[in-house]
């Protein structure tokens, strides 16, 4: 019977043959312990000399890391393992012999780790990770299909951008300019005008010179609009999603998270609704904490984030900033029009800005002011004043940036193993 | 009470207030038919000058289309509407009034269509396909997460491609030159030994200058790549994943498929196993029906996949392409090493290739061989001959193409309605 180690609980006290790789290895005397991965799982092998015979269990104890192997064995239960099961090994075969595997169990560099990407992702660290990634992705489809969205993929190729160009990726396209998207916001108002609820979810790309741990050059978003929904239905729509997402991978990725030592008591606290602080009382918290760098009409960095982040145990919502720093289409609030009606979703435990999000303006009159303002003009834009045009309505939209909350829920310190293959500031390889 | 028209089937003999905007009416003396559309549905909504009085019933007799309004009334049971139900209006209030909407109800040009992408996406048809594609996408992450995959994304910057760069796009990468992925296969390959069976769904992208109605320059592919698994294990994958589309369409899509005319019959047929012949015998039955411009060696064109197409009720595989004019890293076929172990997959009724798919070389020695042939050479390559240096195994994988699929179970007939906001030759906007 071939199966894999997620399925063997269906196969206890049952004979098995599983395709593995050898990830480590040990033996004493006449008993050798195989560390064996399929890719769905991990599991322990046990080989005994005299079950296995002389020759077979010689050559057990002199397979490298990373052969690979046809391996046949009874499925017990161990409840030691995490798994709860062990393999005791009949017998096996050979597909490859793997030499000199780069990467051993001794530490290496961040560097040479990146440059065997294709490799890393074999180790038991970034498998959980790229499970834990997965499980967000499916918990996302899962929450907003329920919620009755649509997804919508907008264009990556665009002919221009609404936050200027020079952090944009250019191309040709034919006799014309594109840009690789940055944002897929603007087309999904045009959906969400003929679908209500939408969402997209796809690769965004910033040509930004920075190089810190919470930035990628490429980028998964999650970005969903909704037509007849104010500020205020956008941010419970984004407390929901949240807490969808950690009680998914808390239910879903138990394992996972006991690899990668995941503090789970701090996920289990997670729980709608979230705190919001208005960006003005933000301000005056950071001033009482005694940061200096810090004035009405700044933006925050990472530090002023992660100072709100630590006061509070949940992730918090910092709500009307000022609109000078925000985005031209963000809605100005009617009680007090220098701040606009958004918020960014700071996570817990200083991980960053996980979702930016605003009410979005609808009126075509302060839409046009804003073209001017901004110098929008010309064929790349005239599409998106049209939709304030024809029967404009009062909607709202956030995006989720993928890789920060991976980073934020598996609890990994550099978002850069928290995408498979990254692509940094001088890292296209491989 | 707010609801949608998704939705009212919960409220029947409610009153509710619905945010929409007005598709068409018609009205006779006392009475007007709205037809409105709220993005989650369409609904008829009665007005009797009697029950709302004189100025609102001319005031809605005198609505111009895709106004948009929030409008309040009863929801009743209606059987002869395709939605069940109907709303008997108390009252309205205009959200704003639009004026000389640029879709009327006449017949347009498909270039202004495309033009007004972002209004021409509220029309019945191309909601209906929107509706069609989304449920073929929240499908396929059903299907394959029950099957145990994990979804990977690879990059879509990279270094270079397998297949030349003449079709691709080009980008600076800061110092770096790179490229827009034609296919995630590769980094797939690399996922499939860390995860065991593994899919992206994501944009791809072709920089040909071909212009039919099967060809968009930007398209979503689904690539699922799986470790131990043969060409005949694919398959049956590819078959039970494709009839698991057509069902969930068929059971969620059916108000759709009657909007866009569909013959159900038709994709009521469609039934895993599907049928298996080989291009040797392909071949063959394209001379018999009369193909004088096709020979052994020859890749098929459109009117030969349509041909082949027509001779079956379900979708059909051509497998054992000659390896030649198929891609570098398909395993040969042990017992004829002139053909590949490979299939595509060809649709019914003339919507043409959907699928291609192959058994991967997994023998270092024979890759290498391929690298030779091909000169593929320097660190963008090196990195994907390592997986079958460090433990290889036989594995195998295969793409497929959304809007393909979603043209030919919507019953669309030119591929950019099935997209949101398609590119194409010379088509960058909106
Ligand atoms: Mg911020
Ligand atoms: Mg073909």
């Amino acid at each position: 019977m071939k199966t894999t180690i997620a399925e063997v609980g269906k196969h206890v006290n049952e004979s098995v043959t599983i395709g593995v790789w050898l990830h480590n290895k040990r033996s004493s005397g006449k008993i050798a312990f195989l560390q064996l991965r399929d890719g769905t799982g991990f599991i322990q092998g046990v080989i005994v000399k005299s079950v296995v015979g002389e020759e077979l269990f010689e050559q057990a104890k002199h397979l490298n890391q990373e052969t690979s192997l046809y391996v046949t064995g009874e499925i017990v239960e161990d409840k030691r393992s995490p798994l709860g099961y062990e393999l005791q090994v009949t017998g096996f075969e050979i597909i490859q012999e793997a030499h000199d595997y780069p990467i051993t169990p001794k530490e290496h560099g961040p560097e040479f780790l990146m440059d065997h990407r294709h490799l890393w992702l074999r180790s038991k660290k970034q498998h959980a990770i790229m499970k834990v990634r997965n499980e967000i992705i499916r918990a996302t489809y899962e929450f907003f299909n329920d919620e009755g969205f649509v997804k919508i993929d907008p264009p990556i190729l665009t002919g221009a951008s609404a936050e200027g160009t020079t952090e944009l990726f250019h191309t040709k396209y034919f006799d014309e300019d594109a840009y690789l998207s940055q944002s897929g916001q603007l087309y999904l108002e045009a959906a969400a005008m003929a679908l209500g609820k939408v969402f997209s979810f796809g690769p965004t790309f910033r040509a930004e010179k920075s190089k810190t741990r919470r930035h990628l050059i490429e980028f998964w978003m999650i970005e969903p609009e909704m037509a007849f929904m104010d500020h205020d239905d956008s941010l419970v729509i984004q407390e929901n999603y949240v807490q969808h997402l950690v009680q998914s991978v808390l239910k879903n990725c138990d394992m996972e998270l006991d690899v990668l030592e995941r503090d789970k008591e701090q996920l289990e606290k997670i729980k709608a609704p979230f705190p919001r602080i208005t960006y003005d009382d933000a301000i005056e918290f950071l001033k009482k904490e005694g940061f200096e760098d810090i004035d009405w009409g700044d933006d925050f960095g990472a530090p002023h984030e992660t100072a709100i982040a630590k006061a509070h145990d949940q992730p918090v919502f910092i709500t009307h900033f000022p609109t000078e720093i925000k985005a031209f289409y963000m809605q100005p609030d009617p009680n007090n029009e220098k701040v606009a009606l958004c918020a960014d979703l700071i996570a817990p435990e200083g991980y960053g800005e996980i979702i930016g999000g605003s009410e979005r303006i609808y009126d075509y009159e302060l839409m046009k002011k804003r073209y001017e303002e901004h110098g929008l003009e010309g064929p790349a834009y005239e599409w998106y004043l049209q939709l304030r045009e024809y029967g404009s309505v009062p909607h709202s939209g956030f995006g989720l940036g993928l890789e920060r909350t991976v980073a934020w829920i598996s609890g990994t310190e550099h978002i850069r193993e928290t995408i498979p293959f990254p692509r940094l500031l001088n890292r296209l390889y491989p």
